[in-house]
């Protein structure tokens, strides 16, 4: 394969390659000039086979005809205008009959569109409901990022394609000139020196995605082989709607039989439903910030179940090392994977998965002190934070996870409310084992309607219910209370009121002064007390800890709407999170020797050959 | 205001400081993180009142409020998430109320899209047809190109909003980190200097776009004294669907009146119903690719009306210079400008401006040489490409359109399909006096349905109808012959038969011989003498000039469906393109003393203080 002339030519260099790699064989392609790169692209990979064809309209029927019989995805390419139109029979075709089509269409870039330029017509959603996934692909660049990017989308959209049912996927390419693969000097210097680590950076593996039973393609075969050839492998729980003992069990099982440590986000259920205090990772938030740890503790494999979980400085952490192999078992059929690390995407259920991982690994025993090192780090980031917490007098957010973890009830059903409060849960709020049900919202992660998605799930679940969330969010759905007065439901809301919107002081816009007041920190002055007097709510306001024990203690017994709110002040959290940061930096520092050693013991094991 | 520190400020002040000139006074923002740089954008211009909301759902109706009461756009800012979806009850009303919204998400970058990264959902096309006008946004950058393209759809945006009837304008805005204003160094680096200079390039006059009569915003004031104070005014007339004496007519007169050339596209309809021969300037294809005349050529003033014309040249030209002003004058309310030039979009009838600013002109008189220097360019291409044509012997496809201006029967339906033929003829089918209506599908430009649409034509129009297309139009349409059979249509097909993609041989493509043929030259080999047959058309393969002649006025006279087949090679044909702007050149290397002489003898003109 011939180097890359510009970023566009190394962009879809890589898209085709990646195609070929997931076993695409064919492609159908339509002459035109927009689509020059494109067509190239395909030219220029010689591990599929071209089709040319003049009509369109007939191109795509002839791709139909040829997925129908091959049943893997065939592409079509077009150029941009109503060539792409002329697709639309076949697409429709393909769409109803279930014929997996890769549709993919030139287009000019967004500052030519809709502005009368030539050949130029809107091909967003073009073939609307037809197809099983769309996508407004990014502009070629050559950076690694990007490079991950077009190859994850590649490999995606065969996995779409063959979906249940399979059918069209449509990728929409907006491309600027040079069209030719005319070298372009400097501009594609951000890749490393050696073409082949970057398509080792994008999909180290030479496999092509696996879906699974679903589709029809098989299991991931030979799972003891495979997870026998890592000796540190990570096991990542991120949010999920699955909420079962033996959901957790079978992945708590699997990491034990693995010696594999288990990162649980608190919105996975894994750290309230677990079998033994302390198993679960749960602080990996606050001690991942901390450079001295990072080397002992890289993972060489990564399992990830559910969506990306919360904490940013555990996504830094898998970001930073991208070539480890990275498998994600979706049972949804989603593509949870931000940052395009994942190797593999397994759709198929996660509880089969890991039983029958389980019974291949029957006699595995782990020999290294890998987990040994986590649970190290994890014992000792809570023991500074246990300090800081213990030492803490003045009201705090971050105290108020850690009271609650030991306040609430067994049997709670705990919401948490987006923005800040789902973040210090995460790090304060600790793992145990008295079936504490927590959920919040984290598909689109808004602040809005939390308070009626708390009251929602009061009003369907026998556990007692307690909301948690800052004023902002509070304030967005404050209509929504009325429903606890005409349904007569129980909920207790903790409201932790910084007036304001408490997340942007902790983000960059904070170093910027001007206007940071006016545009992020939005002071309301509102007295929630008239909020409760509205809506019939037992409100009370806080002033110290053993008021807020109480105040917990009480709404615990008192049924109806309950209104604690915790007036805590936005400068002072951030210093706080701060000096929490800094005590576990330094309770680490004093670990980091042992840490090292345990590190250097660990033999590194014989890698098979393949 | 300040300078940007980097690209996606210099954007988005750009953007803003436009909305601003454009008379949006008031912005109803609510905090978020992806929209930070939106945010301060508004906050840094200054000019601009800013109101902040806490609630999307709130913020969206009071913005409205505020549009109902003040009758002009007020903006609405969020951030990506759902907190765009709270906008949606607001959009609703102001779109069936009728109040001008001009609603600004913030998005993530395509990358970041579905793949579960947090708060993003897709806000493409979020409100579905509860808008005027949606944009997906260009990712920002700081060219001038794209300060150019941000600032016009910003004064777009406005004039769509207040378009008729009233209501929505959603743009999405996908951002990169970072948010705040970091300065990146050298990021900015193509901007001049100075950076008013950038503003003046993007929109020379500090007036809103002028969207006329029906917006009830006034007509452009004062017409006589905007002409007057430009002595090089350029009339540019692109394809319309207008097409009738009286909108050539008034378009000539205030020509005539302004002393001011008409470049006439061959769809413009002006080519072919003027009163004089010669007075349209129907061959600037071929001089404005000749350095040497465009600085004696170069307007201060430039009056589009219809769609941007096919030629290229013509386009750079015009893009050469994005100072020049540039007014657009559209009926149909459209927005008809690819290099985003127009500094004044007016959305008024065409006639009714022409006679407007006719009466204000009465005893105007223009006393440059300036429409002298014009007429001299075309009349000596038009002498240089005359000989070329008279040279040539060999069945060419530009020699087609030189031989039909002269064999096609006055009041002829003379149907130009895409891609080459309609550029050919741009060049050599002369201005006339002889009512040949000349139609094309210019919407998209597409080689498809062009038959059809010929048929179409043909089927309801008094006139006798002439199609000529190329081999890959003809093939991808064959079926729709089928029509001229069951309907008895008439209709003389013109086929311009090179056996592949000529147009191509044009492109950079063609310096690209690897996969040249296979991917774009794509020869089909077919015999159409066989189509001719299963749809019973007259099938003439012609193989000299008298033959074409003979072919052409035998064709005239006959009833039905007839084809006539002129076999040309895509080689040649761009050598001998080549020749023709050779020829051109040299003729144009003589006339460029005279031409210098004539544009120093202009006197500059005082321009008179606003």
């Amino acid at each position: 394969m011939r180097e890359p002339e510009n970023p566009t030519y190394a962009y879809l260099d890589a898209f085709v390659e990646e195609l070929a790699r997931n076993g695409l064989s064919n492609v159908v392609i339509c002459p035109g000039s927009r689509s020059t790169p494109l067509s190239y692209a395909f030219a220029r990979n010689g591990k599929i086979k071209l089709w040319m064809q003049l009509d369109e309209r007939s191109a795509g029927f002839f791709a139909l005809g040829m997925a129908k019989a091959a049943g893997y995805p065939v592409a079509l390419v077009c150029t941009s205008g109503t060539a792409a139109a002329n697709f639309f029979p076949a697409v429709v075709e393909a769409h109803l009959s279930r014929v997996p089509l890769l549709v993919l269409t030139a287009d000019r870039p967004p500052e030519l569109r809709e502005i009368g330029a030539p050949q130029a017509m809107d091909q967003l959603r073009l073939y609307g409901t037809y197809t099983r996934w769309f996508m407004e692909m990014a502009l070629p660049e050559a950076t690694n990022e990007m490079l991950r990017y077009v190859r994850t989308v590649a490999g995606r959209a065969i996995a779409s394609a063959l979906g249940r049912p399979a059918g069209v996927v449509h990728l929409n390419f907006p491309l600027r000139e040079p069209l030719v693969p005319a070298p372009i000097p400097g501009q594609i210097l951000p890749l490393p020196e050696k073409r082949d680590s970057v398509a080792w950076q994008g999909r180290p593996s030479n496999q092509p995605y696996v879906t699974g039973l679903r589709t029809g393609r098989g299991w991931p075969t030979n799972l003891s082989y495979n997870f026998s050839r890592w000796s540190r492998g990570l096991i990542i729980c991120g949010p999920t709607s699955e909420y079962h003992l033996e959901y957790n069990q079978t992945i708590i099982c699997l990491a034990r039989q693995l010696g594999w440590p288990i990162l649980a986000d608190p919105l996975s259920g894994l750290r309230s439903l677990s079998t033994e205090e302390g198993f679960i990772i749960d602080n990996y938030d606050a001690f991942l910030r901390d450079a001295a740890v990072l080397e002992p503790l890289a993972p060489d494999f990564v399992l990830r179940f559910g969506a990306m979980p919360t904490s940013k400085p555990l996504l830094l952490f898998l970001a930073h090392s991208p070539q480890v192999e990275t498998w994600l078992v979706d049972g949804g059929d989603g593509w949870e994977d931000p940052t395009a690390l994942a190797s593999q995407v397994l759709h198929v259920d996660p509880i089969a998965f890991c039983k029958m991982a389980l019974l291949e690994l029957q006699g595995f025993s782990p020999a290294s002190n890998w987990s040994q090192r986590w649970q190290l780090v994890a014992q000792q980031t809570a023991a500074a934070i246990n300090r800081q917490m213990a030492e803490c007098q003045e009201l705090s957010e971050a105290k108020v996870f850690a009271e609650l973890s030991q306040l609430l009830p067994n049997n709670t059903l705990f919401y948490v409310g987006n923005s800040m409060p789902i973040r210090d849960a995460d790090t304060f709020f600790k793992s145990n084992c008295r079936n504490i049900r927590v959920l919040g919202n984290r598909g689109a992660n808004g602040i809005d309607g939390v308070v009626s998605s708390a009251l929602g799930a009061s009003a369907i679940t026998p556990l007692p219910t307690m909301l948690i969330l800052g004023d902002i969010s509070f304030y967005h759905d404050m209509n929504g209370l009325l429903a606890a007065k005409r349904h007569k439901l129980n909920l207790t809301i903790i409201l932790l009121n910084n007036d304001g919107g408490g997340i942007f002081s902790f983000l960059p816009q904070a170093a910027y002064p001007d206007n940071f007041e006016e545009l992020f920190g939005t002071p309301h002055g509102l007295d929630f007390q008239h909020t409760a007097a509205l809506y019939g709510a037992n409100w009370r306001r806080v002033e110290s800890w053993e008021d807020f024990r109480s105040a917990v203690q009480t709404a615990t017994k008192t049924n109806g709407l309950n209104l604690i709110e915790v007036p805590t002040n936005r400068a002072r959290n951030v210093s706080q999170h701060r000096e929490i940061w800094v005590a576990v930096n330094q309770q680490l520092a004093i670990l980091a020797p042992q840490l090292n050693v345990l590190a250097q013991a660990e033999k590194p094991k014989v890698i098979a050959a393949e």
